[in-house]
C-alpha cells in the first residue's frame, strides 16, 4: 500500500512541520508514505475565493490519478480511530493500492475537486486550522496502521 | 476570566510543547491563561493503572478548587467550535471567573476526579494522543476567544 498526503502549500508553522516529518518517518515501516505539497495560490485577494480554489485545484488534480481519494471535509463522515483503521484496511485489501488523503488549503477545496473524491472524512465537529488538520490526520493514520498491525496503542 | 490548562506531566514532544507555548502566548491579550503541569506517576508499572491514576489525581486535585472544571473525555459532549465559544462565553458571564480545562495523562483520569468535574468535553470521536489532545484543546480555546471577540476566524 502507498499513502499520499496531498495539500496545497507548505506548512508554515515549523513546529507542526516537524511533527508531520516525525509521523511520516514513523509510517515508513508500515508502507510507502509521502507528503505532496502542490502550489498554493499567492497574490490573489481572499475575496476572490473561487480563483484561489481554482488555482490550487490545478496543482492538486495532477496527483489525484490512480488512487482512492479520501478528502477531509467538515461535511464528511466522522469515525472512531478503530473505524478509520478498518476502513483503511478494507481499502488496502481491495483494489486501492494507493490511498490519497487530500486536505484543502485555508479556503478549502474547489467544488469540482470534491466531486472526484471517493470518500469524505471529518476529524471532528470542530474546525481545526488547516495546518493542525494535517497533523491530526497523520497522527490518526499512524494510529490506524498500528491498530491494523495489532501493535499496542500509541497514547 | 482566567483560564487554567491542567494536566499531569510535561509535554515530552518539544515541537508540540512549542505549539502549546505559542497558543498560550496568543491567548494573553484575551485573558489570563496558564498551563499547570502536576507530577506524573513514575516508576509504576502500567499494569497498576489504578495506582498511576490515584498518584496523578493527588497532584491534580490541588488545582481544582474555585473554578468551573471542564474535563476532556472520550465519553464527553462533542461541539462545534462555535458552540464551544458560546459555552465558554456563557461560563465567563456567569459565576465562573476561572475555567479549568483538565486533561488526563496517557491512562486518563481517576474516576473520583471525573466525579468532581462540571462538564465533559470530547474533541472528536477519534482518540488523539494525550499530547496532541493538549494542542487541539489550546487551538480550540484560542479559536473560541477569537470568535467571542468577533475577530476574523483564524484558519
Amino acid at each position: 500500500m502507498e499513502l499520499v498526503f496531498l495539500w496545497p502549500g507548505k506548512t508554515r508553522n515549523r513546529h507542526l512541520q516537524a511533527v508531520l516529518d516525525d509521523y511520516l518517518q514513523r509510517l515508513q515501516p508500515f508502507c510507502r508514505a509521502r507528503i505532496v505539497e502542490t502550489p498554493e495560490a499567492r497574490g490573489i485577494r481572499e475575496s476572490s475565493a473561487e480563483r484561489i480554489l481554482e488555482t490550487e485545484a490545478r496543482g492538486l488534480e495532477k496527483y489525484l490519478k490512480g488512487g482512492y481519494i479520501i478528502c477531509l471535509s467538515d461535511k464528511g463522515t466522522m469515525m472512531t480511530s478503530e473505524e478509520l483503521a478498518r476502513f483503511i484496511q478494507k481499502q488496502a485489501m481491495s483494489s486501492a493500492r494507493k490511498l490519497i488523503f487530500l486536505v484543502g488549503g485555508f479556503l478549502g477545496l474547489a467544488p469540482r475537486l470534491m466531486e472526484k473524491v471517493n470518500f469524505r472524512l471529518s476529524l471532528s465537529p470542530m474546525t481545526f486550522s488547516h495546518e493542525l488538520t494535517r497533523v491530526v490526520l497523520l497522527e490518526q493514520v499512524y494510529r490506524a496502521m498500528n491498530l491494523i498491525k495489532g501493535y499496542s496503542y500509541p497514547k
